[in-house]
């Protein structure tokens, strides 16, 4: 499924064969949470380079349900998608959106944030649900917790979760299908439970690996270290997902790393209050000192939004509530990342990835520097 | 400025020659009332074959402001937009949307309703301001009345028009530019006070004319009677224009009865509540029936909407406020209203016009009569 195309260090080039395609890695995978990249369209994003996109289990299960989707023909041609789609398994959701959930070992209860409905998930209806309806990557369903957690409460999780991936495993393994199924490490800030989360998790052999329960508020030393801890052990010959990053900087540091797969929603829900990135840094666009700026949002930037519009009409919209705003600058800043994954892409090929990374590091930290 | 390329009857084909290029008529101008088109980009819009479109003098006056436009080099390069535009005097967001206003015989001064700032604005500075920043179709300050409202207040008002329109005049001519400018006709839903207002209007020699104060709630056959009394005075070599109309079957009955020219909030607001236009009627996308139903929103539509997404997938965008549901339904919408006076264009080149709308009407009715 995985091919290392090319290694600088630690970082990598690589190929993705997955049932609807083939994805380039180190890629950056927009979050389309309820079926849909809030304010893309389909079109869009192919016109971005967007290869993978995600969606959510929990969302979907609870809006418009498994059921419309499945009479659709699957979630790609429900929403238009004919390139690959990964899930995310909605432990995090469950976790977050509902107000009343119980977790058990046998899965987690929960009321619908929006029907008030009383729903269950357990680790193998996520993988029948995610088959039915013909996801390319499942996230099998974990255990998540807040930042910070007990060194206890993560081992509880952490073990909820191996328990959790292994039927996972068993029960994909009973009903094959073209779906790949990765096992998501936990452990929390403790490198000690990383280190065992990370080998367990290995044993049991996934198509890949995902990092999950990082980049959660925790600091950012303490969530590199952590991350090496488990780049360390996981196979290079499997790809490599840190879940939830969306920073430029991440990304980079995530990539340095031997990161190969990332999404976040942080580029398009900043791009909705007008966030955008740059290679000088990310600006806001809500700023008054941009209402007669009428250059680009990035002057070196070569996408349809820095082609066509200016910060201060992009500025107007975004203050008049005009959804045109939000689209224009989530719309960019897709672009942003994709285009940066693309560049490190060359970096890496061409051996000089660290080099590559100090520089757009350098002036992407200068503003902020500026104003220290 | 206008040319009449053919006529059937009342109904004409003809061809409006603006600064910034040509549009044939008869046209449904898409309205972008804060210098956008609400969830298209103006890509979009010529995507689906918009010549012309709207904007608000009262609006882009309070935001983002005249000096933001002026520094721009104009409306057309602020919104990236080629193509003509027309600017809607302001005089019914004053009335609509202002509390606190006063009108006298200088002009109206009003409190806006972002800012809390007490503004003014006369028939000459709503010249000046639109010649500022390149319109070009102005409509001059007129005063707008509810309806219904009496005889005597009506005729006040229409008065008040017409000496607002004598002074619009009078400033252009003092500052000649590329701009058009257009008449208003008042007269409320009084015959005699319409074919007044028409006559006064005519006798000052616009470019253009336009009939406000109808379709405000009056009743359909009270519209269309006061309609006729001004078209059967409007000279034929000039574009008439029925300010706010857009329904399908009001545009066929106005273009029947001689109209150049429509625009109206209709089809996007509607659309931005999931209600899109069929050739069997209108539809509202919200309902449950559209849920499992997986052809487009309109089987005879051949726009990127119907070409790319189903009803239950918009239908499940509409229902979990995803903007993309407002902007496939809007887009849609438009294209329907477009494509429409496409082909009413061409059943007037062909003579067949009346038949045409008729068939149009049948089917488009059908739904409605079925439910009755």
């Amino acid at each position: 499924m995985f091919e290392a195309i090319a290694t600088d260090r630690n970082a990598r080039v690589g190929k993705l064969y997955l049932p609807y395609g083939i994805v380039n890695t180190p890629v950056f995978m927009p979050v389309g949470t309820q079926a849909t990249v809030k304010g893309m369209s389909s079109e869009e994003l192919k016109e971005i380079g967007a290869e993978i996109i995600l969606a959510n289990t929990y969302h979907i299960f609870l809006r418009p349900g498994i059921d419309v989707i499945k009479s659709a023909g699957g979630l790609h041609r429900f929403m238009n998608w004919d390139r690959p789609i990964l899930t995310d398994s909605g432990g995090f959701q469950v976790m977050s959106l509902s107000k009343i959930r119980k977790i058990t070992e046998e899965g987690v209860s929960f009321q619908s944030h929006i029907s008030g409905e009383r729903l269950f998930l357990s680790p193998e209806t996520v993988i029948e649900i995610n088959q039915d309806i013909g996801i390319d990557i499942i996230m099998p369903l974990d255990h998540c917790i807040p930042y910070p957690s007990s060194y206890e409460e993560t081992l509880q999780a952490m073990e909820r979760t191996l328990r959790w991936a292994e039927r996972s495993k068993k029960y994909k393994e009973y009903h094959p299908s073209g779906s790949k199924l990765f096992g998501i490490i936990q452990g929390g800030t403790f490198p000690d439970l990383r280190r065992q989360s990370a080998l367990r998790t290995v044993s049991m052999e996934f198509d890949g690996y995902a990092i999950g329960g990082l980049s959660v508020g925790e600091p950012q030393q303490i969530m590199y270290e952590n991350l090496e801890v488990v780049m360390n052990i996981l196979p290079k010959d499997k790809p490599r997902y840190f879940m939830g990053l969306g920073d430029p900087i991440n990304l980079l540091e995530g990539i340095e790393r031997g990161v190969d797969m990332f999404d976040c929603v942080f580029p398009t829900r900043i791009g909705r209050k007008g966030a955008a990135f740059t290679h000088s840094g990310r600006i806001n666009l809500r700023s008054a000192k941009y209402s007669i700026d009428f250059t680009p949002i990035d002057n070196e930037c070569d996408c349809y939004v820095c082609k066509n519009y200016s910060r201060a009409y992009i500025r107007h919209l975004i203050k008049s509530k005009e959804t045109l705003g939000m689209r224009l600058v989530t719309y960019h800043n897709l672009y942003f990342l994709l285009k940066l994954m693309k560049e490190a892409h060359l970096a890496i090929i061409q051996q000089r990835f660290s080099d590559f990374k100090e520089r757009f590091k350098n002036r992407y930290l200068q503003n902020k520097r500026g104003k220290g």
